[in-house]
């Protein structure tokens, strides 16, 4: 089968761009006239000093990182932040506590990791479903919290924040994992941000850190020396073998975002692809229906549902097996939440989406009452 | 420059065999038809479920690991383990303490980070240099020690071990990162073991834990979800994204170890290699150097010094100079230790071995006094 004819539309690991792949695969045996490969190239040699430092001036470029954040590269994912967020922040101030909005599966994940290290504050009403952002009128911020935590994308409920929250002085910290460079955003607004990488930047392995610099160096005792954010800085993110391998690809995907534009392409190329397929649900009569705030719904990801609100499963199944004959994968919803899900992350092409559009389109002409 | 041409005797990363790479280079585009890369490839999908399961399966088969043992998967390497060990079995006994045996710079790191969360008992009286193995007459054992440590590979200062210590019945867990299946190993007598896979099995990014089932379940309140081994045991290491591609890459070093004849080939080629080399060293006459004991000097990294025993360092950057010419890399020793080092895991041939053997020759005809 051709790479062509498939297209990922896969909530992550993600899609990469065609022309990075093709450069990987040109350079596997031989990187860069060095006679070996990057996956067998030492941490410590120039030229992986190299790779990392361009990757770290990419970020850095195409998201306006001011000079006083750092940015440094982490194993462990998503989840492994979700421990090592509190394991250095938690300690900011005496109260040893931190307020979270609980917006999803993954927020709701980190707070209670964070509630192994110091007291959670969840600032607004517990959410029945997680398909809204609660009123802001109804948080209630505590000044004394080291940190006020969010998840900006929820991938598997498809909620996302196109605002920053206000936290009166309080250090904001965000989980980025799923919309990290797919738009513009004002880093100066937070204290930290953190990113996997396998949704918009690069392949899995990977995880971004960009850091104030004045919050570094107070970690609490317990902290585990990999997830210490002024050990990792203190060492330009070499304090052990970081995924080499991982970070190189993620600089060839920053290139390849340069090359698109930047984040300002991103964020008009998503906003288009994303239009496309909410047109299409909200002119289907309920056929399709999402279940989300249309304020808060995510341009990444799209979950719905088909037939009625809460779903026809067989029609469903019928649906993802069309889809997949056409080449179309990875569109099945979380396990949690069922349904279908389309995930829209930088390297899904304005063609994807629309080649899916019109297989929605087709699926609602065959199968509408 | 042709990728024949260099020859990398680095630490690690280390070689990749130039089958696997190959392979990877092939299919890098589209995975076994699949139309995508292993690089977006969802952890869920069952394309990945056959590649993280027929990994596992080969390091059982490879190193015949009892059934009452898990094999998993994790992030943050040998250094991520120093943490996990003691914060998962500290616990094991009420006293929280553990017994370390410090023969090198990693054992030294680790029992220093397992001081973050119980006692730890270094048993034998501190080595002014790491070159030996102290007497295990000098041993004292904690019979209420959680678990008895030690590296059995020192990557920095080429100390290895060649015998199991006898634990008297405590929980012995072993950092194999730099030896692991480069020999067999009787699984059976380890509580637990664990490697980086970037020296003998594959690139950097995933470290193996092998561990006795009757230990999981014991981790300690702060232990961060991504390290707790209950948790990855029962996700079939899929608790959160695995670093997909590198477990992949692993497969395929597996098979290549496989393909070679396993374990025992391994041993072999691994002898016969560290031999060649430590016979030039032996045979002249003190103008190389290695200051380790016979008795555990390490086949997978040889530390010498040129000239005379602390090293003449206008001697030595010729040789790697030399060295470099000829397309033989990363021979540097360790910054902390200065000199020359050889790395010769699996990866490494035995013709690449000659060729330094033969090299190390010529250079001692021309500089010898």
């Amino acid at each position: 089968m051709d790479r062509k004819q498939v297209v990922n539309f896969g909530a992550g690991p993600a899609k990469l761009p065609q022309s990075v792949l093709v450069q990987a695969q040109k350079e596997l045996l031989n990187y860069n006239g060095t006679g070996i490969s990057v996956l067998e190239m030492s941490h410590r040699s120039s030229d992986f000093a190299k790779i990392i430092n361009t990757t770290a001036d990419a970020l850095r470029e195409l998201l306006h990182v001011p000079d006083n954040y750092k940015i440094l590269f982490f194993q462990g994912g998503g989840s492994g932040q979700f421990s090592a967020v509190p394991l250095n922040l938690i300690g900011l101030k005496e109260d040893r506590c931190a307020d979270y909005l609980v917006t999803g599966a993954w927020s709701a994940k980190a707070a209670k990791e964070a509630e192994k290290y110091g007291k959670v504050n969840v600032v607004h009403p517990k959410l029945d479903s997680y398909n809204k952002i609660p009123e802001r009128s109804t948080w209630s911020l505590n000044p004394s919290a080291s940190y006020v935590y969010y998840c900006c994308n929820e991938t598997v409920h498809g909620v996302e924040f196109n605002f920053i929250p206000d936290t009166k002085g309080v250090v904001l910290v965000s989980d980025m994992s799923s919309n990290f460079l797919s738009r513009p955003v004002d880093v100066s607004k937070f204290g930290l941000i953190f990113a996997g990488a396998q949704k918009n930047v690069g392949c899995a392995g990977v995880t971004v850190v960009i850091v104030r610099e004045d919050l570094l160096g107070r970690a609490s005792k317990e902290c585990p020396v990999i997830m210490d954010y002024q050990v990792q800085a203190e060492n330009n993110s070499l304090y052990n073998t970081p995924p080499c391998f991982s970070i190189y690809i993620m600089g060839l995907v920053l290139e390849w975002i340069r090359n698109q534009g930047g984040a300002d392409a991103m964020d008009q190329l998503n906003k288009q692809k994303a239009d496309m397929i909410n047109d299409i649900i909200d002119q289907s009569n309920g056929f399709y229906s999402c279940p989300v705030d249309v304020a808060c719904r995510s341009r990444m990801n799209i979950p719905f549902r088909i037939g009625k609100k809460e779903g026809d499963e067989n029609l469903e199944k019928s649906f993802l097996d069309g889809a997949s004959k056409l080449g179309m994968i990875s569109l099945k919803g979380h396990r949690s939440v069922g349904g279908i899900r389309v995930s829209l992350y930088n390297a899904v092409t304005v063609e994807d989406a629309k080649a899916l559009v019109t297989y929605m389109e087709q699926f609602l002409r065959d199968h509408k009452k």
